[in-house]
């Protein structure tokens, strides 16, 4: 990663994301200027003061010019825009990136904006995250051992991919590549699927008229269940309709499988409740049980 | 709680809730001997070699002659043989308190053992608990600052009831009573029903033909959102069973909310799925900020 280094890198829309990876290339000394633009100058201001970036400026084309990596990381219903925005300012040698969640979406608007998706558009995802936003939340450590998968186009170019990959890898993350519909299949179903239903789940709750005793007495478990449920709504909504298609068929699969869970309670079916809970566990700690166990050697009575 | 002493206290069924009593009166000098009893002598000789308890016995006549205080820790839907097996070895100056997860069904099964619930029982449910369990699981401070449930009924003697409070508050716990019907609608809403939604997504997902590329990219919030999917199955179906007619109502109220944001979704109609998304957010942080930050300082990055 020795030749590795940005000399300018621009951030559009500072959050936890575009700031947290200010934060880590700063550290690792991998980046020389940092500017951000955004809406919101009071966002840019606290990312200033906090020493996040280097400077900022409410105008993309001084945000961007002559830097080598922009970085999109705007809500993902706003990128279209920037990518808009951007499509004139762009020159053969910026590299474009960006952190949105559904990469379908990306694709569809870049082909929108631009025709066909340019070479030096590296569509990328970090899979981290917190329910914590805003550059205020930025950590130097947010991708550390985190997957970063990239989704590029058979006619996005390799050196293009290359920057973006050694970027992510210095930052502590795995980078991992994929095609786009697998990758909105999959985060559907382990992101997508699981933040809907949470927010469900818990907005069902508080409309319960017993709401009061209902989150006094949740315990730990009900804790974590929920605590996607505290993300951040702009974001998800976002998510939401971006993925549209793909959060469907989960919320489809997921409904014709509580059916039957639900047939069999109501029946009192213990043998299929057995069988679906025991696959369940199975499934869960075979996949999870390395990273279960260093949990567990934190907090052993949770 | 200095005049709170058991000289010996009998436990049915030996696994993380009954050897973490044991653990924690032990600790506290609360308790003289402890004696389990069970189904299977592997678990009863593991707690003995893990010095979590005394003495173990096949015998429950013999497990429970002289106890102060019984305790019936084991799953749910046996509860009531043992109850059946007790009843002609209870006295007047034995307590017998539970620390089953559903209390209707506890209610009914000892009408029917008894014809009405002996004075001498205390109903009881410590909100506390882990995917992890058996004896081997137990820990001194499982109960610390946990909240206990106790449903005494109108004709549950005082004395009885006042002890079994001094028990748990000795390990630790906060005890609170309430009515029966009262707790299992509360417990169905925040433990039994997310608890049958984690399995049914896990054995959902598990079942989908990409399930090894949807376990690998899954991020920290699926594996929080899961966590409670690594439950002793065995626990969850009994409790499926026995509080069937309220976890059927928290399905149904969840499915029918479920079925408002999907048609939000399939229509695009952000505006509802924003006011969903941020509802359930700020129901959730009012309820959970304390907790959710302490949570965040021991794990910023998470």
């Amino acid at each position: 990663m020795s030749k590795f280094y940005i000399n300018k890198l621009a951030i559009v829309g500072l959050g936890l994301m575009g700031g947290s990876l200010a934060r880590a290339l700063k550290a690792q000394g991998s980046v020389g200027e940092v500017v951000a633009t955004g809406r919101r100058a009071a966002s840019l201001e606290k990312g200033l003061a906090l020493g996040v970036i280097d400077a900022w400026t409410l105008d993309m084309k001084e945000a961007v010019a002559n830097a080598d990596v922009v970085v999109i990381a705007t809500p993902t219903l706003i990128a279209e825009k920037v990518l808009a925005e951007l499509a004139p300012l762009m020159t053969p040698s910026m590299i474009v990136t960006d952190v949105a969640s559904v990469k379908g979406n990306m694709q569809r608007a870049a082909e929108r904006v631009f025709g066909e998706v340019p070479a030096n558009f590296v569509m990328g995802h970090p899979i981290a995250g917190s329910e914590q936003s805003g550059v205020e939340a930025a950590t130097v450590d947010l991708f550390l051992d985190h997957r970063v998968i990239l989704t590029p186009l058979s006619t996005t170019a390799e050196p293009a991919i290359a920057l973006i990959q050694a970027m992510w890898e210095a930052c502590g993350a795995e980078v991992v590549c994929m095609d786009v519909a697998e990758h909105d299949a999959v985060l559907a179903a382990t992101s997508h699927l699981p933040h809907v239903l949470a927010y469900t789940l818990v907005d069902a709750l508080a409309q319960n008229g017993s709401a009061a005793d209902i989150f006094r007495f949740a315990a730990g478990g009900f804790r974590d269940f929920t605590r996607i449920a505290s993300s951040d709504p702009t974001m998800w909504h976002d998510i939401a309709l971006a993925n549209k298609e793909a959060i469907l068929q989960g919320i489809d699969d997921f409904s014709a499988h509580l059916d039957k869970v639900r047939a069999a309670i109501a029946s009192g079916d213990g043998d299929t409740l057995y069988a679906t809970f025991d696959r369940a566990k199975r499934a869960r700690d075979e996949h999870f049980l390395g990273q279960y166990l260093s949990r567990q050697k934190k907090s052993p009575s949770s």
